[in-house]
């Protein structure tokens, strides 16, 4: 009975996403949109079809997990590392400015300091799996500007993360330890450059390994146990398990079977990567935005949600590399996706957010990650 | 912290499928019999390593479903059809020897007619996962026995359904009615033709139209929703869901997309297929069978797996079609598997079979199921 729910949902998610996003492409836009707002139709916002199950969560996670290594497999290490001191400054400025903007709003709406720092602290994260998937589906991930994104987006899911810690830590223990913030940073930075360097010197020979093994589906199975391996790794040491995934596409795209793993792994993403954006839509309710509701944030939703914008586009001014558009930077920064949702889910779960603030928050994140596919999709056809 | 012990759950199950699969083919084996013994270890009843979560439990199902669907695809209706009644008649032996053979042996021992029943009724049962994938990996499907084996799995799980609801109707309410029986045997036949002659008519059209859209891997996700809906419809009737699956891979099979389907389906079924093989390998314990262990059911465990696999390999003197081996067949319907294993637990569960005679019936069920892949192999090797 219970895999029978399992199998509909399943068919409904992958119907759902398949005719969004099909809808979406034909009027010019990504299906990643469509994918998205057809989480929001069938989830139990609007009619309730699918609930978010343990497997369909666990499906999902797999999906963004396999679209990340993916990207990474389809990107190319070294020009992410040329564009690495200036990745790391559109980061920084991407997370300071949205945090300084929302906290202060906050503070000035009457909000006590604890609650103005998390809601500042939920604008801080990129998602990059929308940005990722979309200049995917645009055949864009090799423009320069795509580089310091996607660089970005990986310094901007670590300083996340140590954010998360403080303002978790502050509202728990009422402080955080300096040591414990330059822990987390250390482990970040050594399990990035130990996984990549030991990667690239391993991988070559153990990929020349693997292809003279005669039993079927070994590369797609070792390929992916490699991804999988890194992103458990990585969350071991209390970091994201999509920067795992990431760093194991990067080394495996300097292999000579790249184009291989490439082809296998695309229709395992092609069934799992919607799932990912269609449980993401479903988290969507928008009766809560409704302005005639009784509990209506939309005006402190939209306020949010133009601050979250303007903050992250700056953040793309701080491109001073020749030849790297500004806009593409900065609208690729702009979705908060899932990991603003994580920000605001723990501030409710902790007690510092309270419910009619959290349906705001969602809210904003929410406007942040659907307004990004499209303005990315014109603005890469304006210059092609 | 759940989502990462999934990720090590599914990196130790597929490294232990690989390497193990690679092991038995290198000395002449099968990778199945490698994925069964690698579950075995890693199970709960020798290392402990990885344990049947809910997530692993539904991976490992529908990797039973894309086997089945990916056996259909690579089968021909016509032939099936054509193998029918040899088929049908094969089944019908193969369940009536086991089931006669099993009672009686109960019977002798002392056991009241119920337990008997039950016992009897465990050994009708055939996987036709594991002969499936045996044929698959050696390039067999298209052999004549192969048709008859399919399409006798396939009158077999029907009529297993029916003897389950007759036997499970006993338990509890002391009888069964003709016309239930009568109403699922009904419902079995009028789903196989609705779905297959519907199916061949509509897929066709469907296929070309698919084809047509522009979204990525439109073509792998309708395939699956295709054949999950199927199962799921399936299930809903009171059929198991690879019988579903199995009929969408044969309706697909007869588009002129087969071969761009089977291609894209094929990584998936890498994937998945091993996870169902391991767990099917972590359910047995062999601390069951020492035969100096205070429950030690090693005796009874031998007689019942000797009748089992005789009277199975009598169902294939059955075969009378000119053209088709007899061995082949019979010992394709030895493996009772996960299908066995379920009638051993519903007996458990309605308290008709004890804990003793529980693990007597899963090592019989485990040991039929591990002795037809390398018996396969030979007949295989030894006629090419």
């Amino acid at each position: 009975m219970e895999f029978r729910d399992l199998l509909l949902g399943l068919v409904l998610v992958w119907l759902a996403a398949k005719v969004a996003g099909e809808t979406m492409e034909r009027i010019g836009q990504t299906a990643v949109l469509g994918e998205l707002l057809a989480g929001v139709l069938i989830g139990p916002g609007v009619l309730g079809l699918v609930h978010e199950s343990d497997v369909l969560h666990a499906l999902a996670e797999l999906g963004v997990l396999i679209l990340l290594f993916e990207v990474g497999l389809e990107s190319d290490i070294d020009e992410l590392l040329e564009a690495g001191l200036q990745a790391t400054l559109v980061a920084l400025v991407g997370v300071a400015l949205p945090f300084a903007a929302a906290y202060a709003v906050m503070h000035w709406l009457g909000h006590p300091p604890l609650v103005a720092v998390f809601v500042g602290a939920t604008f801080t994260a990129t998602s990059v799996g929308i940005t990722a998937r979309v200049l995917a589906d645009l055949g864009r991930l090799q423009d320069p500007a795509a580089n310091v994104v996607l660089g970005a987006a990986v310094v901007d899911d670590v300083l996340g993360l140590i954010i998360l810690a403080v303002v978790t830590g502050a509202a728990q223990t009422g402080g955080v330890s300096a040591g414990s913030v330059a822990l987390l940073t250390g482990k970040a930075l050594v399990f990035l450059v130990v996984a990549i360097v030991l990667g690239l010197r391993l991988a070559p020979v153990t990929v020349g390994w693997i292809s003279r093994l005669r039993a079927r589906g070994t590369l797609v199975v070792y390929s992916l146990v490699f991804a999988m391996g890194l992103a458990a790794l990585a969350d071991l040491i209390g970091l994201a398990t999509i920067i795992g995934a990431f760093a194991a596409g990067l080394v495996l795209a300097k292999t000579d079977r790249r184009a291989h793993i490439e082809e296998r792994v695309r229709p395992v993403a092609d069934l799992f990567v919607p799932v990912f954006f269609v449980t993401v839509g479903m988290k969507v309710e928008p009766a809560r935005l409704n302005p005639f509701g009784t509990d209506a944030q939309l005006g402190l939703a939209l306020v949010l949600t133009g601050l979250a914008v303007a903050s992250k586009l700056a953040a793309g001014l701080a491109v001073y590399q020749p030849g790297v558009r500004r806009w593409p930077v900065g609208v690729g920064m702009v979705p908060r996706g899932e990991v603003g949702l994580i920000f605001a889910g723990t501030g409710l779960a902790v007690g510092v957010v309270a419910a009619d603030l959290y349906s705001a928050l969602v809210a904003a994140v929410m406007l942040t990650t659907f307004v990004a596919p499209p303005w990315l999709k014109m603005l890469y056809r304006t210059r092609t």
